[in-house]
């Protein structure tokens, strides 16, 4: 099964670039995307059409799904929604399942032996719990099978001016971080000033996270074009980026890699790689 | 200062008597109603009047501060902000101050020696963190000074219909409580069907929590009339019910006691014991 849609993707990829005349180097690219920024205007090269028969196509990359975090935070999903969620990411091929950390085991058992990664949520969506517990609750994640720990940071220790308790929240989740575990920090931009987002953005790379990340979707806002460029402007071109909140088509994603994003949360992440709107989202 | 207080109120208390011309036991009452469901109608008896001067006046019980968790649980609260939570909680007398985790230190260091507890919020608000998680997270928060944890019940599991694990959640929780530390399970109401409701209530009830409690502030709705009065018919009349989540004023706070609810939660509980709707609120 799975040997067969890697074959599909091969194939499409080789005809798409005979089409589209584009010969850059796709397999680079998408290592690129995973480990560090890809530079701006990097989705733009090699596009494969999608979206529903007639009307307006949509180009989509070929390898956008592997920007996407396919995420289902909501508190009331199900166990049905969540193997749906597994389901789809190993069907798109997305970078990994986003969850809340009651269902990594359920995520780990289903996504074994894919491609597929397990993304836990820790301290969220509010930030406010204190630090021992989010690092616990990390460690737990990753002992359950999570490889990426998405962290919120201390908001209001950051609103207060205590920049040390934000360091050392984050810096007891790293601790908690087996090497090759990648740390997010979200900074809930849509409660932050823009020099509140650029000391957050100065002190998640201080204390080695890997990405600093907009937002949790729970909050007053999501990720804007302007953040993410600010983001990458203030942390420089090798940490990553991960826009979340509101990211919902091919178009919102592409405008966040191009401002420097490197991976995309999203619920909608089937409308995305498809460009159809009516795909499914949780 | 505490003892100036309390003086005030004790004269206060008596003079109200002799003008409403009821004798009846408001410290009985006042026991019964931080251990035990008050009967309906309790708040009726005794009233002070307040409200701003000029107007309709509001009848407020003089001791429906004692109802009433502080409440102060947004992710961008200050250190300010925390520090005028609990002078308020001191002056009113209100119950306890309700916080997240991190700041439960804060908190007992201000409280220590009034009669205000501190309750901590945990696997707030979404309730999806894993079992362990939210027991580490409610020791941690005990050791710290909390004497009150309000945990929030795995809505997911709960939907899926698989009751074990809401069961087990609660009582992961319980074990980290020692004795005398009052345990409230939040249902978020506003997610469960009126069969989820009277099913979370039962389950609360065997995994020996002390409460159960309506909202956590953070869904699509808060506390209602109707389901405090299904929760109290559920439950029984020993168990204790808070009403949490849209709760403003007195008449709010009223009509939950009168329909069973024994605490209240509130960021406006100075706008609830004042009548002054301009009073501070969160």
């Amino acid at each position: 099964m799975m040997d067969h849609q890697t074959l599909i993707d091969q194939i499409t990829k080789e005809v798409m670039k005979k089409l589209t005349g584009n010969t850059g180097g796709t397999e680079n690219r998408s290592a690129v995307s995973e480990a560090a920024p890809a530079s701006a205007g990097a989705v733009k090269p090699e596009q494969v059409s999608a979206g529903g028969g007639g009307g307006v196509q949509v180009l989509i990359p070929s390898d956008i799904a592997k920007y996407i975090d396919h995420t289902l935070l909501k508190p009331d999903a199900t166990l049905e929604q969540i193997e749906r969620l597994c389901k789809e990411a190993v069907e798109y091929h997305f970078y990994s399942v986003c969850v809340n950390s009651n269902w990594v085991p359920e995520c780990a058992k289903r996504l074994r032996g894919t491609d597929v990664k397990v993304c836990a949520v820790v301290g969220f969506p509010l930030g406010a719990m204190d630090s021992r517990s989010k690092s616990f609750e990390a460690r737990h994640a990753i002992e359950q099978g999570a490889q990426e720990i998405d962290m919120v940071i201390n908001v209001g220790a950051l609103k207060s001016g205590d920049l040390k308790t934000v360091e050392e929240d984050i810096r007891w989740v790293r601790r908690a971080c087996r090497p090759g575990i990648t740390l997010k920090v979200i900074l809930e931009t849509a409660l932050l000033t823009d020099d509140e987002k650029v000391t957050a953005c100065y002190i998640a790379k201080k204390a080695e996270a890997d990405f600093v990340k907009t937002s949790t979707g729970f909050s007053s806002g999501g990720a804007t074009v302007k953040d993410i460029a600010l983001m990458r402007r203030t942390v420089g071109p090798k940490m990553g980026i991960k826009a979340a909140g509101g990211v919902r088509s091919f178009e919102d994603a592409k405008a966040m890699i191009e401002a420097g994003a490197t991976r995309i949360g999203a619920s909608s992440g089937i409308a995305i790689v498809t460009g159809k709107t009516s795909a499914s989202s949780y």
